[in-house]
């Protein structure tokens, strides 16, 4: 198979959507995507981009993506958070998630960033296999918490 | 009491270190912080800036900080996560974190984000019923996961 790993650009981001969207209809939430081609291209593109993307590339089609961008931690410094590493469905089995998880791992040592953070499902155990095999720690303590722009709107004209 | 919030200067950046510190020290890992107070004056307040942190004075001394920056919501947008809400322990109580709280939920509002994200360990209830009547959710299945320097440079370094 002809698979090639590249850094995305700005006409990659209808794909790019596509993919996100795809993971979206899996997790049984095709209406949570309210992000657009138009905005992907502009957050990511700009003169202060937002996130960067790899893609993974099969016979010329994009068949997976690693989405990160940086992050800040107080006791080491600047670091990475990968927020999305997709492959579409029928394409996976082949490594090709794991070349994205390396290139990102590659592009965050040769940055000299600090550490690598993303999240994870926690019945998800062969993802969590893998990233452990790798040297990541999975923290069994720590919950992601959240405020959505609704409650975000809710608490903030509650206080005003 | 003389309580006043505000956006942190370069010359806050070595009390803020001390707040750092502080937790770190309460959370048993006194060694776990390798940032320099010019490690926060050049990330933080460069071209780009890493961070922002807003400071809580009280009678003219920080004993309080919130530090954020941008992430990015491939499902919503450009978000905010809140990496540290720090008061000094003998400032608890007072409502202080309560108020810089409100001021990074305000800040994301008025700057258009589409969420505010943090972690929270689990067994801290206080904190949790806090967030939780802010309209905040704790998500109880996701794991955060994480690769520091050094199991960075040993995958990198075993890959190539």
């Amino acid at each position: 198979m002809d698979l090639k790993l590249r850094r995305a650009v700005k006409n990659d981001m209808g794909s790019v959507l596509q993919l996100i969207k795809e993971l979206a209809i899996f997790e049984q939430e095709p209406d949570a995507v309210k992000i657009t081609e138009e905005d992907l291209i502009n957050d990511g593109f700009g003169n202060t981009p937002s996130f960067i993307v790899f893609v993974a590339e099969l016979d010329k089609k994009i068949v997976g993506i690693a989405l990160f961008y940086q992050r800040y931690s107080t006791w080491k410094g600047k670091s990475i958070h990968l927020e999305d590493l997709i492959v579409r469905k029928k394409y996976r089995g082949k490594g090709i998630g794991n070349k994205l998880y390396a290139m990102v791992l590659n592009y965050a040592y040769e940055n000299n960033f600090k550490r690598v953070a993303w999240e994870v499902l926690d019945w998800n155990t062969v993802a969590i296999d893998f990233y452990e095999s790798t040297g990541a720690t999975v923290f069994k303590d720590w919950r992601v918490a959240q405020i959505d722009e609704d409650a975000l709107k809710k608490f903030v004209l509650s206080k005003s």
